[in-house]
Order: structure tokens, then sequence, then C-alpha cells
């Protein structure tokens, strides 16, 4: 059994491969964001190393544990989403795959330009007012630039993938320039992208993007992803996707 | 009448408004791309005056006519081309609206800082092999990296789009990442991004991408455009925007 505190509750992550992760709506649960980007992001299949920033809760681990045999570590700064998300490796006995360390992505030390894949759903919005501050610290960190920015995100992934490695993240469109900005300053070429419409004739509201270190300038951009039918039920392809059938 | 010389011949260039141009299958026939360029930018309806580099035949200024009632300047390296393009404005009695200007795009000299709208379908391949130039000079200068970069092309439209005006141009998906960083190294920042698939599950095999001089940082990406159908015919959005109808 796992140990639940205050409003934490468990949800399942992929209902039909029974994989379960604890989340909490104060503190933080995951979204549809970090889900697409674990499906969308090139892995090795039978060994290497993963290293996932701003792990929160630790989703993308649990999900890349699915996909791949590599080792994965989750690096984050709040050390409330740690321990919520070891609890989560502890539930599905990923002991031995996933490793979660507590710390902040600018200063932590590990082997620099080992990572096969580094991946990273970053925090989307710049430092918040004081008021947002002030109502709840574990949100705001999650979800501003409070300590780290799209550069220091970039940077730090620059300096663990190793050369030809990928790095992948997802943001929101208004972002795009920036991400294909920093990822050229950082050698990180950007090769794939895909955009995520929320249904058909409207804009696209998110963005994922794969960069390889020192690759070759060409970017592929893959067919788009529909989140919801006109109905509003989900398209069969973010069905897939989501619950994994 | 219109005068034609050698393989020359006269197409409709959007059928139900009645406007043709002059092209030739070994000197220069306007493509999709500009077609889809001259669809997408933004325009001033009124007045203004807008510019149109690598102009070829002379396709972007025409369609741009039944857009605006803003002057439009083409600005073409090849003599024959500039010709054509002429001769094109002349047979759709547009001399009072569109001048065609014989010039080398680097050392054309326009009013800077004064153009509402600067549009291009620039080369889309980098410098041709000797094989390839020895072939066809017309197609080898309008396809290829020869007389005008990229970087060129991004240049010579912020020497002459006002501030807060708009540069438009359609590219290759592949060159994304260099007009974006371009953009931005010029001051023109990306806002507007359409991506064009030939079809549904297939890559992107075109990008239009308009950018404001001096603008604010956010990128809309607009629903995305499919060419043709499962069948082979044309997308009821594509057909609307190639026959105006």
């Amino acid at each position: 059994m796992v140990q639940l505190y205050e409003d934490e509750r468990l949800d399942y992550l992929l209902a039909e491969k029974g994989m379960q992760i604890i989340q909490s709506p104060s503190v933080f649960a995951f979204s549809l964001d970090a889900v697409l980007l674990a499906d969308f992001v090139s892995v090795p299949i039978k060994k290497g190393k993963m290293l996932d920033l701003c792990t929160g809760n630790g989703v993308i681990p649990l999900l890349l544990s699915r996909r791949s045999n590599a080792t994965i570590t989750g690096v984050e700064i709040q050390e409330r989403l740690v321990d919520m998300a070891r609890r989560s490796v502890a539930l599905n006995e990923l002991e031995g795959q996933i490793d979660m360390l507590h710390h902040d992505l600018n200063t932590v030390k590990l082997d620099q330009s080992s990572y096969d894949v580094v991946t990273c759903n970053p925090p989307y919005f710049s430092t918040p007012s004081k008021r947002e501050y002030n109502q709840n610290d574990y949100l705001t960190i999650a979800r501003h630039e409070v300590y780290a920015t799209l550069e220091d995100v970039v940077r730090v992934s620059k300096r663990y993938v190793k050369p030809g490695g990928k790095v992948a993240m997802v943001h929101r469109p208004g972002r795009l320039v920036d991400i294909i900005s920093l990822f050229r300053q950082y050698k990180l070429e950007p090769k794939r992208m895909q955009l995520i419409y929320p249904k058909k004739g409207k804009e696209a509201n998110m963005l994922l993007m794969e960069g390889i270190r020192d690759g070759k300038a060409d970017l592929k951009v893959l067919p788009p992803l529909y989140i919801y039918e006109e109905d509003g039920t989900y398209t069969k392809e973010a069905e897939t996707i989501i619950y994994g059938n």
C-alpha cells in the first residue's frame, strides 16, 4: 500500500496498463502536455540513459518506462513533488529503472554529455505577479519561470545530452520562436516538430519539438494532432496516446 | 492582344475571375507556393505600398491586386521574366497598380522603411551543382540561391518594410529554423505561421510565415492546410484558394 497525504489521490496513468500515479489538485497534477511529450520523444528501446528535467510528480519518467528499458533520472526542485514522485515509482515497482533527484536543475551535478535523451515539460509562463506567488507556491513554481527560465532548461539539456542525443520539449506555440532560437544557439538542431490543435479549424495550442545535439539542419514537421472531435470527445489519435490502446 | 514568345503560353490565374498570366515551362511557371503566399499574407485593403521580391513572372503582384488597392512593386533579376511579367500586367490592365523592376534585390534602390508589406517566394535550394547550372539558367536562378540567399531576402525585406509592416514568405519546412532565426535576427518578429500538408497523415511540405517589423514576440500557428483529399482531388480549402471560389 502507498501512503497518501492531505488531498493527494491515486490516478490511473494509462488505463489499459494499470499504471498509477499520485496527484494532488493543490500541489501538482500532470497535464495532457506531459503525456504527449512522453509519447512524442524518440527513445532508445533496450538500454541507455534518459533525463527528465522539471519532472514534477514524475509523470514523464513513469510513462517513458513503458517505452524503454533505459534508466531514467528525474530532476525536480520542489521537495514535496519529489516525494510524490518517489512514492509513485515505488507503487509501480520501478525503483530499478527510475531515480528521482531533489535538486535545482541549474546546479545539479550529473555526468555531462552522457544522456541519450533529455525531456522537459517546463514552466510555461514568465515570472508571476506577487499575487499569484502568495496564493500557491507549488503551482506557481511548476507553472512559472521562477526557478528556471526556458533558456536555463535548454542550456542544462545541452549540458547533459550526448552528441547525437535528443532533447525534446513541449511548450506553447507562442514560444516556438524562442525555442527554435535557443535550441540552435545551444547546438540542439531542431529536427522533428509536431503541432497540437484542440480541434479542426482552431489555432495550435501546444507544440512538441525534438532537437539533436550537433545535428544537421533539416526540420521535419509531423502531421498535426487534433485532440477533440467536433462533439467534444477525444479523437482516435488522442485516445490512443492518452489511454495507450 | 498580347505577344507570346517561343514556348510561352497564356494560363488562367484564377479561373473564376478571368485573370491571365504568361508562363513558359522552360523559363518560369508559377507554382502553388506563390498562390498560397498571396492568399496568406495580410494586406492593406484600400491603400498603401507592397513589394514582392523574386517576383518571377509576377504571379504574386497579380494575385495581390485582387485583394488590395495598394500599389505593388515587383523586383526580379531575370530580364526575360520581367518582360513576361510586364506583358501580363498589361494584359490584365494593371499598369496603374503594378510596377515591375528589372533589378538585383541586393542592389535595388527603393524608399527604405516605406512598404506596408513585403512578400517573397524565394529560391528554395542552395547553390546548384555545375550540371544543373548548364542545363537551364532560367530555372536554376529561380530555384537556387544563386543570386539571392535566404539571408539576402530577409535582410532586404527588413530594409524596405516600415516599422509595424509585414513580411511574408513561403518556403520548405526544412528551412523553418533558418527562417525563424533570420526573421528574429533582422527584427521581423514571426507572428503568423501556417503549415501546408499534401494530405492527411503526411509531413508538411510547405510553410507560410509572416513577421512584423519590431513586433512583440507571440507566434500564432494557424490551422493546418491540406492540399489533396485521399482520392487525389483538391480539398475544399485548397480549391477555394486556387480557383478563388
